[in-house]
């Protein structure tokens, strides 16, 4: 994952005004928070599961989300081979069994037996319990990109734990999920509330 | 934005073992935490910004990143008519711009002036000065679903300001990324460094 970058130039890139440096950075990839999942599917009739931080939910209604996994993984197989997969949201304090599951290969390791495993609705769709929630997904549509490949799963469910509903929903601050920062290869908490979404920039004025 | 969830059911899905219940959430979009970006359009000539959460890098060689807008939103015009975005990651203190970009329209207000706006070789393509990071992508493909199009961008350069690289890297701890979470609503900060990634789960013992 640790990925080397060249700075290549240096130039003023701005329309007129004042100067401020962009620097065009060797790597195209755009360093932002990833959000860590973890991704199941059997292969073989064998639970398999993948740390994930590519991936975006495409729809809401129905509700569909996309993975992205590198071709080379050993679950991509069994998402290919039973058109389903589950999606697990750890928590900070599954932080070493998370980082696992992104070192060791399905090829040669059995991961069937890092996690309790639970069912939904779908039979090939292997749900870790100590995640605080989970989804199983159906495949609806394959992408294929050079490097990657992309599964579009509908959302036939979404399990949570007790503990982590607010008012009946899931709430963030209670699942204390874990951040993948690209290029310094670090794990992170979420940090400090600022604030309401959809409010905050009610009182923001445009310069004209 | 806000979404309301209705618990369903109450049932045990383990396999055996210990009784641990797990519910069913009514909404089955999966509450992770969201990095945001304010995604950049020329609509008819002019620079539209709108906010988004929904995205995920998809190929790493050549890099391509896909954003998920819902449909009825002005920037897809924009995309649509030049086959161009940026993508600009804004930082903690940059919130209430961030959000005015979600909460105001481009059909009934001129957003081009809400920042100080710098081109790079791609001429439809508007980037943020004031964001540390940020990206111009040439659309490769697009994809429909019911509520949502999904663009995919080949990032043509990532431009980054000084401030935010360590040896030449950006560095998120430098950029100060906003995440969103779903259900509640807010956005937060990143928090605590949990340690690198690929290293700690080195140690972890699957139970057999």
């Amino acid at each position: 994952m640790p990925i080397r970058i060249i700075i290549e130039t240096t130039e003023d890139h701005r329309q007129g005004g004042s100067i401020m440096a962009k620097k065009i950075v060797g790597s195209k990839v755009p360093a932002y928070p990833m959000p860590v999942i973890i991704v199941g599917a059997n292969v073989q009739e064998k639970a398999n599961f993948l740390t994930v931080v590519w991936f975006s939910m495409v729809n809401f209604n129905p509700p569909v989300i996309a993975v992205v996994l590198n071709k080379g993984h050993y679950t991509n197989k069994g998402i290919q081979e039973h058109k389903t997969f589950s999606i697990n949201i750890p928590s900070a304090n599954q932080i070493e069994a998370t980082d696992y599951c992104s070192i060791v290969s399905g090829f040669d390791h059995d991961k069937s037996k890092a996690f309790e495993i639970f069912h939904g609705e779908l039979k090939n769709a292997p749900m870790i319990t100590e995640c605080p929630l989970t989804a199983e997904c159906r495949v609806i549509q394959t992408l294929q990109y050079e490097t990657h490949e992309i599964f579009f799963g509908e959302i036939a469910n979404t399990y949570a734990e007790d503990e982590i509903l607010t008012h009946g929903r899931p709430d963030i601050a209670k699942i204390k999920p874990i951040i993948y920062s690209m290029y310094n290869n670090y794990y992170w908490e979420i940090g400090k509330n600022l604030g309401r979404a959809m409010h905050m920039g009610k009182t923001f004025k445009p310069s004209s």
